[in-house]
């Protein structure tokens, strides 16, 4: 296998949308192109992350229409469906290829539009992440899954609710404290106060409003080059040194959502692959749906110990200038979460931390940046660790 | 690249299901797990192509769902979402996988169930495979455009349409005689006359209802192992020679539907990595998801000159000991078209032409067979070539 780097990112601003998902991924690919100073005749695949764009849109086959829309007609485009974990898949199967001679230069990356759908229907087109024989029929969609989740952590660990749910808001604060000064991010400019966190409406107990990520549309793009060629293009190439990939069947039959086998099983793969280990993480993106997923996730990853990740919020491990910092691009919380889109804007963020360019969100002397996406539930999980290539 | 073949076939029989997309895609891959004669254990990735499950079923994550259900918790699970090609991206990418070494074993395949929608609604779902900015809008589903493609072919070539018309019920009289006698095919047991495809319903002018596939259930799966692997298990790997690739945008952005540049540039990638030419086929399965559709891509593989398809038709190139035997399965007109499966059952149907067990639809001396796979408004094209591997 030969090392492969990503050249460029780009991406749309997170929120509302009034063009199409082929559009928006168009005009991520777009800067994406611009940034990696290629031509964009030298791309010879076309890899999209979507979810539910035929539900959202009446648009399948996505990929093959990206790649038209911004003139790439012909090349293989394939379109990689993982709920919330969409866009991932389409980088590490870019990364594969690439990685293996196949081919030189692909464009990777994902879309979604939720927004054309009321909050009741979005939150049962992603419910289609759930087994539908036999979750569906419980009534159980995410809320309730993540919050049955906060329960069977504050048990399991006992702890009382209220000293857990003092911990989830602080994840939800830290994520819109830095999603405030990302431009990118669906709540730009708008800080909110622990007061409000703490008063907003109660979604599914014990996840309040605050708790839960926004319905988003979006768009997010990569360029992924062979280390050659992306030397060529750039001086800050980021090398990706480890993917590791991992899936579960329905809530039902897993014993421990506190614990998930399928993130710890992907990310060590992930982590061999790289011949990292946890510890040597410098910012992660992890998917925080729920402000209870980031603290267990955090754990899962390895960054804490079971039953820690909640008193790693409290003692500020997980922000600016701790242990690890994570999401600090305002995270899936407060960047937004158009979900075929997520994974590719985690790798936009890692790889902006990587080159230094993160202005006033910048943790200082990043070497090596991780992502972790979760699609469905917790149906397929994926990760990616970058580091500098330069 | 190591050599890589398959090494057993499953799939359910075609037609209506009681049963889930998840569980045909179990029942599929059970039988391509026995027939193969390895340990489930053995099996390191999963890959399922389907199109629109979370439509159908509510059912989205499907590699997941699918692994999950026989077993095989925790592996990497990737969906492939490429309308009617869907199944073909999952075995390619389980070839590639397999070949570069990343994996030895790989389960690939596809499942999709349409019957629980209406006709005018799974017209409308398959719909979703047209762009949906540019032709949505304007009524568009796929009788039409294959209603305009037979049009265009017949002005093309200035042939009376009665003539064109004369050849496409050919091709489903063709169908229907070797799906009557496919126990698998969705028409097994039911040969029909020309008089009853003549006399047939209009659907789209010209198109009548014998010049359509069906709307169907099923799921198709296949191990994917390197040869050496392959060669433990049994005494007849086929042998993944060639595949191909290739991607349109939409119909109005095509000058002229009568010639399909993906198509064109895909199979000439598969046979440029087979080191083949289209002589060289002993067997085809192609996408024949309306009659006029068959004689196009016979065109388009190179099988005949533009312009001399439906000629080949007439003179019985096309059929049981032809220049080159076309859809012995019944294809997607008579054996049904579960799109997600489709490509996987094209495989299944190779596989079983190469290893000559094909009974009364057994074409002789098969030494390479192909498969040719059409997704949405000819957005996605994939080829698979295989030969005996033994």
């Amino acid at each position: 296998m030969r090392e492969v780097a990503i050249a460029g990112v780009g991406m749309t601003k997170f929120g509302v949308s009034e063009i199409t998902q082929v559009e928006m991924f168009a005009e991520a690919a777009m800067d994406a192109i611009a940034a990696s100073n290629i031509k964009p005749e030298a791309i010879q695949a076309v890899y999209v992350g979507n979810a539910d764009g035929n539900v959202e849109e009446g648009q399948a086959v996505m990929a093959p229409m990206c790649a038209s829309e911004i003139g790439l007609k012909g090349l293989p485009a394939t379109s990689f469906q993982a709920a919330c974990s969409s866009g991932t898949l389409a980088i590490i199967n870019a990364f594969v290829w690439v990685s293996l001679g196949l081919y030189d230069v692909v464009l990777a990356g994902g879309t979604e539009r939720q927004r054309t759908m009321s909050t009741p229907l979005a939150t049962r087109v992603m419910g289609f992440g759930v087994h539908a024989k036999y979750e569906t029929p419980t009534g159980l969609s995410f809320p309730g899954i993540f919050a049955m989740m906060a329960h069977l952590y504050a048990r399991k660990y006992n702890l009382p609710l209220s000293e857990l749910k003092e911990a989830m808001a602080r994840v939800s604060f830290k994520a819109h404290k830095w999603g405030s000064i990302n431009p990118k991010a669906q709540f730009f400019g708008k800080e909110v106060t622990m007061e409000k966190i703490y008063a907003s409406d109660m979604v599914a107990s014990p996840l309040q409003v605050y708790d839960c990520c926004p319905i988003s549309d979006g768009g997010a793009a990569v360029v992924v080059a062979s280390m050659d060629v992306a030397r060529k293009l750039t001086d800050k190439p980021v090398q990706i040194i480890g993917v590791g990939q991992g899936s579960s069947g329905a809530v039902c039959s897993q014993k421990d959502i506190t614990r998930i086998p399928a993130r710890e099983l992907s990310s060590q793969r992930a982590y061999k692959m790289a011949g990292l280990k946890p510890s040597d993480i410098d910012v992660c993106e992890l998917h925080d749906c729920f402000t209870i997923a980031e603290i267990v996730a955090s754990e899962g990853l390895g960054f804490f110990k079971p039953g820690d990740g909640y008193k790693a919020v409290m003692r500020g491990d997980t922000d600016m200038g701790g242990k690890i910092p994570i999401n600090m691009s305002g995270g899936i919380k407060a960047k937004g979460h158009p979900v075929g889109a997520t994974g590719a804007a985690q790798v936009y963020e890692i790889v902006n931390q990587l080159r230094g360019e993160c202005g006033a969100r910048q943790v200082e002397g990043v070497k090596v940046g991780m992502t972790d996406t979760m699609g469905g539930s917790f149906a397929s999980i994926a990760h990616i660790i970058m580091r500098r290539g330069w």
